[in-house]
């Protein structure tokens, strides 16, 4: 049975202050590799190398969408799920959901003097490394419930989508959204020019995606399924407003995802995308349909450009599914020899 | 606060069972109305009278979506969202669900023997009207989980199919997917060719009116909302599957409507269509957006082609949000003297 979670269990943020510390910021390492292409139909996938990955999607996608052919599937069913963090976007060293968190409590501090002396906040509020790398489910459960629970919708909203103007990343010093893998930006376009609807399946909050998924994705707000609190609707003055509560609805990770996509979609996907074994389900899910199915697993092998970690990672481990994938037949994009390009601009 | 609620907390099918007797069936009474509409925009809405229900429906429709008008929305943000029962289709002399459900009972008496002395099955099978009558909420929560509970969602859809092939309601003695209302359907496809999405946001469970919406309403499953269980993923023999709970997820009336058109959708719609006190939170919702917003209520009054009730009936019972429509500028549709047809092919 899928299990509800008190908002301290923290499965979405488990890990996320374990800052691996493999990646050298090699951005030297550009390889601008000029690809010959498949045929024109495959020339917007300009990022991604001529490899057996690209060649794969490229060959699906013909097989689905060709008319008149044996395995054509009409375009209201051609549904392609795709993970969030560490498959559309950077998750390292932390998810930036979390990042979000911990600048929120830098800046709700005045509001809150009590902070000061107490834990979790003391530490985030220190700066103290040591504290925070040993922070537990409860204490990363207090700062979620701090930072993202109390306000409207619509306040939370506009929260988020100045931190995204202001904020930067710790490592890359770029803005957040410009995190972004390119190749998987072209990936979504040529899907959808394809007929496919993308929608994105994260362990994120639904409402933390949705403030950047539009204008970055081209994914619309009722396409981003995510991991969300309970709402409460009341009339303020005669006006009605949702708040968000610390209680939590909907842990969109592992089995969670599949139960997500039935509820949410209604359909079983097409194509699943997904970086871990977070995605193992969804992967599952997807691929065990009836006709032609598709799945892709990112796996970060490229130390350079981006990182590198699978196995051993505590953010975004893949263990089980990189097993899966070969008994199942998914598709594992190797970062480094499959993309050409890692980041959007990444002169910058 | 959303609350959660066991599966015997039976609010969305309350009163289910509380059959009121005031129709006739007056089929007799068919009023073939030519109405002189009010421009070819309109002529497609051709079972709505020449009222001004029709008339602030095609009003709206054309302030929102003239091209280069001050209060034109851009086609993405044309959400249109439904209630279902009562709204779209008829809700007496039951919910079509809890007769469903009731078939089911007798459907599984032969494999559940104990069923013969166990309340409140051993009423259900006996056809026992006054027990029935009398069936509380945990008795209701013990049937709905009874025959909505331990199957795959496959086997569910599987079941409800078949259903709605065989099944004839107790009054009109018709297939129930026939006694959905003609204006509303041409509203649908009247508001789909001006670019609207057309949501359901119903009460009812989401996988029991996905299995005929798309053919019926055409409304794709991606855009039905409603109540849930849980659902819990498991391989058996490494075949994924989804196993309906009993366990609720979340119950898509009153309040929990504006809350699940946040998490699934995400934008705020634009019109709401209901007809019932659990429909209010999603009109106020809805119309307390910025811009042009519209709200509509479908008031049941025409006891001969269908049911008159409204303040005292226990099912679908419109009472505050009848007084809030006045207050709050809502269309409030009279079926009598709106609806030149209630049913398609009414002759039948």
């Amino acid at each position: 049975m899928m299990q509800r979670h008190p908002v301290n269990d923290t499965r979405f943020i488990d890990g996320m202050m374990s800052i691996r510390a493999t990646r050298s910021i090699g951005l030297v390492a550009l390889l601008l590799v000029v690809t010959p292409v498949l045929g024109d139909d495959a020339a917007s996938l300009s990022s991604w190398n001529d490899t057996a990955s690209k060649r794969a999607i490229v060959e699906f996608v013909a097989r689905v969408t060709t008319e008149g052919g044996a395995e054509f599937v009409p375009p209201e069913e051609r549904i392609a799920v795709f993970d969030n963090d560490g498959t559309l976007w950077c998750e390292q060293p932390m998810y930036f959901q979390l990042l979000f968190a911990l600048d929120r409590v830098h800046a709700l501090a005045d509001q809150q003097p009590e902070w000061q002396d107490q834990q979790p906040f003391a530490a985030v509020l220190a700066n103290d490394r040591e504290k925070l790398a040993a922070l537990g489910h409860a204490d990363l459960g207090a700062i979620m419930a701090a930072t993202h629970a109390g306000m409207t919708t619509d306040e939370f909203d506009a929260i988020v989508r100045e931190w995204f103007q202001t904020a930067r990343h710790p490592i890359y010093d770029r803005p957040y959204t410009e995190l972004v893998y390119q190749p998987m930006l072209e990936l979504l376009d040529y899907l959808r020019a394809h007929g496919f609807q993308t929608y994105i399946v994260s362990g994120g909050g639904v409402d933390f995606i949705r403030s950047f998924a539009d204008e970055v994705y081209g994914i619309p707000p009722e396409q981003v399924i995510g991991s969300s609190g309970l709402t409460h609707f009341e009339l303020r003055d005669g006006v009605p407003v949702l708040i968000k509560t610390a209680e939590i609805g909907s842990i969109d990770d592992g089995p969670g995802k599949p139960a997500n996509i039935e509820l949410h979609i209604g359909r079983r996907p097409l194509m699943a995308f997904g970086n871990s074994d977070g995605d193992l389900q969804m992967l599952q899910w997807t691929t065990a349909g009836e006709g032609p199915r598709f799945g892709l697993i990112v796996h970060h092998t490229d130390a350079e450009r981006e990182f590198a970690y699978d196995r051993e990672s505590h953010i975004g481990k893949l263990d089980a599914a990189l097993d899966e994938a070969a008994t199942r037949g998914w598709t594992v994009v190797d970062m480094q020899a499959d993309w050409g390009t890692v980041f959007s601009e990444e002169s910058n």
